[in-house]
């Protein structure tokens, strides 16, 4: 399969279903909208599984690594080689995205997408890009537009291989020191909005710091002019390998027609990616959380996306994700499995009025 | 065991060990801060349950469901015999409640603390005040001085109970036609915020009858006057028995050294009740979500509680506290369960710089 066909094989969430899904809503025994946003969350899933009973028991988040050749330039404050112990963090089960994902039931699978630092073979971990940081986007692209395409076409495959091994759900996840310097970049160069606005401080950073940080990115757009239209040539010229299997896992999530979960702000760079690629796969798109990163806002109003959850996260990993999908799981459990008002003898109409009243 | 024993009972969370556990927060492996509100409230679990690595698998929520003579004011749109229809329906598996627990991996206690309507004994259904709904509170008291102590004292057996049965964290949750009318009542009272604050429209009600509750939660309030430094006082006479029994939760909880998670707006008219009546049990309330119920805006305000979720629910029953476990789960598992740079090898020290820096 090549990227053209999952594009072309993308297909609109079902109107009809989420008609049917909402009348359903409204016979359940609850006042009629009390679900708040778990319903409108429910007729989406409806319509993305057309069926108006979803479930989402069984979930994934892919977390992908990748490496930076732009931390050349000073923008981070962690040394490369982090990517790489986080990875064996992943391995081991050390790492916050392990333990949330062991509380909420969810499954990982760990990409080397193309970590820098050299990583030992290891059974679970799915293997891109072996030793290929991206080159410094401040000097020039950060891959040939056949490895972005190739590197979006693996993370395609790997969400159709975890929709075929039962994952009603997927989520998104990142690793790669520096990664929130592409992702700035990207969210400048499709959404238009200044750096100023997409560019993050990160913890501690000093004012200095940060204009340095923006300096680059600015370089690194000048230098490459990425045409915004074309999710390829930005992801091929200001992005990351990570970044291009997320979007794929998107582009991927929604030809097999599962509910991909997004992240925080490097996920959403790869949606903006994906969603230029496609637009309609940002139906299948749910944002899990606002992020404490600044640019992470930009993502979500380009994208229209109402977060589920803000706690102040900026962790990546795939945390938000994890930390979401019992929201979505419980969402699609009432929808499907709760009681119509004739199933349990409830009255439903109000005494004193046709308006549905709280109780 | 009387109630005066139980509050004197109730100690300030351990601060001490909070510091320690903020101090290893700082080594887990993450940029310092990263994960925002869940670090904060690991260190209250720490606090809580007096141990550097506390552990919430274990969850219970308490739904207390009864009747109110209030009612007969025409303050709500369901008949009063839904309230039995939905205990009933809660015993059968068929509710909101049901649903998102079996989601989540909470277990369930049923109560009636007050049903008006008749209701066959069930093994899973708790019974402490059968066929007996409070009384019109727009004329006098709900009910007695003595019999709010003892409500709120079987509150306070049904957490001690559930804590010695092995729940780690306890959730509150209330079903009861009418029942918004007498927490407004009470939040009124405690807070001292207008009934224009603090009363709620409820779904698809018009000004017309947003205008009655409020004119008939005035004339509660005129007719009683409860004394707002004395919580049995409110509760006796201007409150609910299921009220009076998430306050005797909420009080046994933090008695039993347990995080309590309330739910919405009725769970936090009985936390204004059990603030006042013992103030250092707040420090053992977590707030599930901000209720679409105007009032609950002002409890949260008062009692100095940032709600976990915002999800535009108003459906009670425990549904936002069941919601909110697994991040209260995750959070204490991130603190315990996570490996330190040390243990893991991860470089800690960012490169260039002594402050933390986010990848």
């Amino acid at each position: 399969m090549i990227l053209d066909e999952v594009i072309a094989g993308i297909k609109p969430i079902d109107a009809d279903i989420m008609r049917q899904a909402a009348e359903r809503q409204d016979q359940l025994t609850k006042p009629p909208g009390s679900l708040g946003r778990l319903e409108e969350l429910s007729i989406r899933l409806a319509g993305i599984f057309v069926t108006e009973r979803p479930s989402v028991r069984r979930k994934t988040v892919i977390v992908a690594a990748g490496d930076h050749g732009v931390t050349a330039q000073n923008v981070t404050g962690y040394p490369q080689e982090v990517t790489s112990q986080m990875v064996l963090n992943f391995l081991a089960g050390g790492a916050a995205i392990n333990v949330i994902a062991q509380t909420t039931g969810v499954d990982l699978v760990i990409v080397d997408a193309g970590v820098g630092s050299p990583l030992p073979p290891h059974p679970n971990l799915r293997v891109i890009g072996k030793g290929r940081p991206t080159r410094d986007i401040s000097g020039g692209p950060a891959m040939s537009r056949n490895d972005a395409e190739t590197t979006v076409m693996a993370g395609v495959q790997l969400a159709i291989e975890a929709a075929k091994s039962g994952a009603h759900v997927l989520g998104t996840g990142d690793m790669g020191i520096g990664n929130t310097t592409p992702s700035s970049a990207i969210t400048s160069a499709i959404t238009g909005q200044p750096l100023r606005e997409t560019t993050g401080r990160g913890t501690g950073r000093t004012d200095d710091e940060l204009n340095r940080k923006i300096t680059v990115v600015q370089r690194a757009l000048a230098v490459n002019n990425p045409d915004p239209t074309d999710g390829l040539d930005v992801l091929a010229k200001v992005g990351g390998y990570e970044i291009g299997v997320l979007a794929g896992v998107m582009l991927g999530g929604a030809f097999a027609r599962r509910p991909v979960v997004l992240d925080g702000f490097i996920s959403g760079a790869a949606a903006l990616i994906a969603h230029t690629l496609c637009p309609t796969a940002s139906d299948y798109m749910i944002a899990a959380h606002q992020s404490a990163e600044s640019g992470h806002r930009v993502v979500l109003d380009h994208l229209g996306l109402k977060p589920l959850l803000d706690l102040d996260m900026r962790l990546g990993e795939g945390t938000g994700a994890a930390l979401a999908m019992p929201i979505i799981e419980a969402a699609a459990a009432c929808l499907s499995d709760m009681a119509t008002f004739e199933e349990a003898s409830v009255s439903n109409r109000p005494s004193e009025s046709d308006s549905p009243c709280d109780p």
